[in-house]
Parts: structure tokens; sequence; C-alpha cells
């Protein structure tokens, strides 16, 4: 019998420098030790996620983000909020486990998050050597480089601040919402012509790319919603993971950019 | 002889509970006992708002956002960056003053930036007895809500999280980038159906909508940009703070929104 323990075990054996003393990449519910009947990765574990999961037969979640609308799943302010009180309850009643893989994957040789990405693009071979997140793409433009995101991730619209027609052709790929003043420093310490974002901080870093502009300098900024940025790191998770537990049956669900414009 | 400083004593005099110990508004850059030659007031101070100041022979900004990319302006992260060494060299080539005004102006009785949207948008006689932000516009659906925002702020597109056909009546008018922990418990203390808000946190609050939706429960998600959330607020400024410096001229200069969409 294979329990959900040694599944998440079995992860985190191939993370450099695993474990962590502190980390948010741990059980958000259920109970660990029963014997795991499938698994689903996915970026957040919506209740959407959860019901699906539950018609999958499956009892492990292993998602990227927090399942209770928290870094560190603090749910006290939650307590008397009824969208929290059912989505636990549902939890409950169906026995599902929820583990967060955050920092270990992040943390893995290469970042299993970017990878995925990376692959989802066929962009691996724009890697630079020893970046973790650096491309360049040869003759990329601002309005090209949009077009590859909109075609291979599927995305309605993307966020730009910058003119289509700048070279784009240093590329830095900071998934998910790593902070305003980081994605500055990616343009300087880096040399970017472009940040690939998921979320931003716009009285910062798109106040930064305006005022680049206005100085006559090359610099863009691409938003392309922190789910989409990401997600695609999970749908690897799936296949990197399945050779390592080739019985359990292992589904992957993506959920999508909450986001619509009207 | 009418000093900047004089106008800045003069706006402050109307906050309550002023001055503040600790507060980020205060002058980012220049000398305030110069006499005043005119005042722009805006929701950030770029490059662009810098350079139509010295056309209009003025030498104080009254800014919300910052100036250098970070909320207390720390700038030695910067100190090697050409964009931040090109801004601060044209303020003192120029001697503008710029003072930031955030913290008061949410401050003043009432709000000065909820006040300001709330009179672009002709919706004052919404806004319910005793409360910041706190709106009740009968009938109202998300879809008309969009509607209303787009043609009154000349927004070409809005995010939403949520159907367009949803009523909307009970609106949580939380301007700028609270947090995405005060945005869910918005919808729970204050019942709100939707929260307008500039910026998000989208694993946090759209996640929360998205969960809510999938539960039945009638909530909604309107996200209009940080700058277009805010920046009527400094529009009402000049009206506002010109009667109490009747011979100083102020322009108001609107930034609009960083961010396009390809």
């Amino acid at each position: 019998m294979r329990t959900i323990q040694n599944v998440i075990d079995l992860i985190i054996a191939e993370i450099p420098d695993a474990p962590l003393e502190d980390t948010v990449d741990v059980f958000k519910c259920g109970d660990p030790t029963q014997e795991v009947t499938g698994i689903v990765t996915t970026f957040t574990a919506t209740m959407d996620v959860l019901r699906k999961t539950v018609k999958l037969g499956a009892n492990l979640i292993i998602t990227h983000e927090p399942t209770f609308y928290e870094h560190r799943e603090r749910t006290e302010w939650l307590a008397d909020d009824p969208v929290f009180q059912a989505k636990r309850a549902f939890l409950e009643e169906h026995k599902l486990t929820v583990w967060r893989f955050h920092d270990y994957w992040h943390r893995h040789q290469p970042d299993g998050i970017i990878t995925g990405m990376l692959k989802a693009l066929a962009w691996e071979k724009y890697r630079l050597p020893d970046t973790r997140a650096m491309l360049a793409i040869p003759g990329m433009t601002l309005a090209n480089l949009v077009a590859a995101l909109k075609e291979k991730l599927a995305l309605p619209v993307v966020r730009v601040v910058g003119n289509p027609q700048q070279s784009s052709e240093r590329i830095a790929m900071l998934v998910g919402s790593p902070g305003g003043d980081f994605q500055i420093m990616a343009f300087q310490q880096w040399n970017a012509d472009v940040v690939i974002c998921g979320e931003t901080s716009e009285w910062q870093t798109c106040e930064y790319v305006r005022d680049a502009i206005a100085l006559g300098h090359n610099k863009a900024l691409v938003i392309i919603g922190h789910a989409k940025s990401e997600e695609e790191g999970m749908h690897y998770l799936s296949s990197w993971l399945q050779p390592k537990v080739p019985e359990v049956p292992i589904t992957y669900l993506a959920i999508g950019d909450p986001i619509t414009t009207l």
C-alpha cells in the first residue's frame, strides 16, 4: 500500500536542500496516512477542482497556491466566512488531502514552474546558461512576443506597458507575483528588455517602465495573469511525478485565468 | 510671498488628527522655503508630468503615489539605475519640489480620493451613511456597473471576475491596492455584492470570488487599474485647494493607465 505521505516523501527527496525549516509546503487538510487513490495536480485547489477530484476518485490534490486565500493559510480571519466554511466542509466530507507544492517546486533544479512554462512555450532552448529565468530570443519584438504568448498559452488578451514595435530580445521570465522591487531590479541587473510577469504592482513596475520609455530606454512589461504564468508548471509536474508512482493515476486540472475582460 | 511650505501647511490644517508621526506624506525633493510659482496635482509624478510642470512654470507637484517606485521611497536599491538617476537629475536641474499627499488625503473627512472618484462617477448620492466606501445602487447589474465605469472614467476595457448578469447593488469602492485580505473581508463584513478595486491579488481575491460563485453566492470583483481607480481624487484636489491659495495657478495632470491591452 502506498500512502499519501509516501508520495510527498518521494517528491521532497528530489529537492536540493530539503526539507526546509520554514515552508508553506505542508498538508492543508486530510490524513496523509491514507492510501493514495489518485493524484490531481493543479495551480489552485478551487471548488471546481475539488468537485472534479471527487469524480475522479482521487484523494490527493497537489496545488501550487493556497486553498484558503492567504499565503500561510491562517484562517482565523475567515472563521465566519460562508465560502471558507463550505469549502472546508467539502474537503472534510470527501476526505480530500491537499498538499501545497510551492517553495520546493521553485527550488527544484531547474525550477519546476519555470521549466513547465518554457516547455509549454517551446522556449527551453532560449534559456541563458546559469540563469534561472533569463531568455534570449534574437529578433524578437514586443508584438511578436505577445503573439507567441497568446497562441501558446491560449490567452485572449495580454496587458503590456510598452510599444509593440520595441525590440524584446532579452526576456526575464518572472512568473507569479514576485513583487515590484524584484521586477524593477530585473531590468537593470539582468539587462532585460522585457519582463514577463503574472501579476505586478502597477504603481511600482508599470510606472518605472513608463518612465524608462519616456527617458528613451528599451524596456517593456508583459502581464499575463498569475494563474496563466505558472499553471503549466503544475501540468509539467504530472509527467515528472508519474514515473515515480507508476501505479497511481495522476490527472492535471487546468483552472485558467479567473479574470475576464468586458 | 507664499512659500511651498505654506501651501502644505494649509492642506495639513484641514486633516483630522494631523500631523501624523509616521507618514509617507513628506517632501521627496526640492526646497519648500521657495516661493510657490504654480502647483500641479497628479496621481504619480511621471517623467511626462515633470516635463509638463516645467512648461507650466510650476514648482510644486502634489502626487498621490511615490516618485521613486517604492512606498517609503528608499532609493539605495536604485542607486545605479539610470532611470532613477535621470529622473532625480531632472528634478534637481529644474528645482522642482515634490510632496506626497497620500495618507492625509485618505484621512480627510470624507476621504479625498474616494470623494473625487464618486464625484467623477456622479455617485455621491449612493454612498451609504456612516460608511467610507459602501454604495447602494438599486437594480444595478455587473454589466451595467461596468458600462457606467467605462463611460464615466473613459476605460477601454474592464477586468472582472463574475457573470455580467449578476446583481451588483451593494458596491464596495475599494480604490487603490489595499491588499487581498482586505478585499475579501469587504465581501462579508459589508455584505458587498461587488468590490471595485484598482489592483488586486489574483491568487487571493480572484480565487475567493471564483469559489464564492461556484458555491452559489452573488459576489463579483471589478478591477479598473490602480491609476484609474484613484486619479480623479487628485483631480478633485485641484478644486478643493484653489480657494485656499487663490493667487496660485493650480493644474491637474491626468496620467491614465500605464497598461494597454494587446
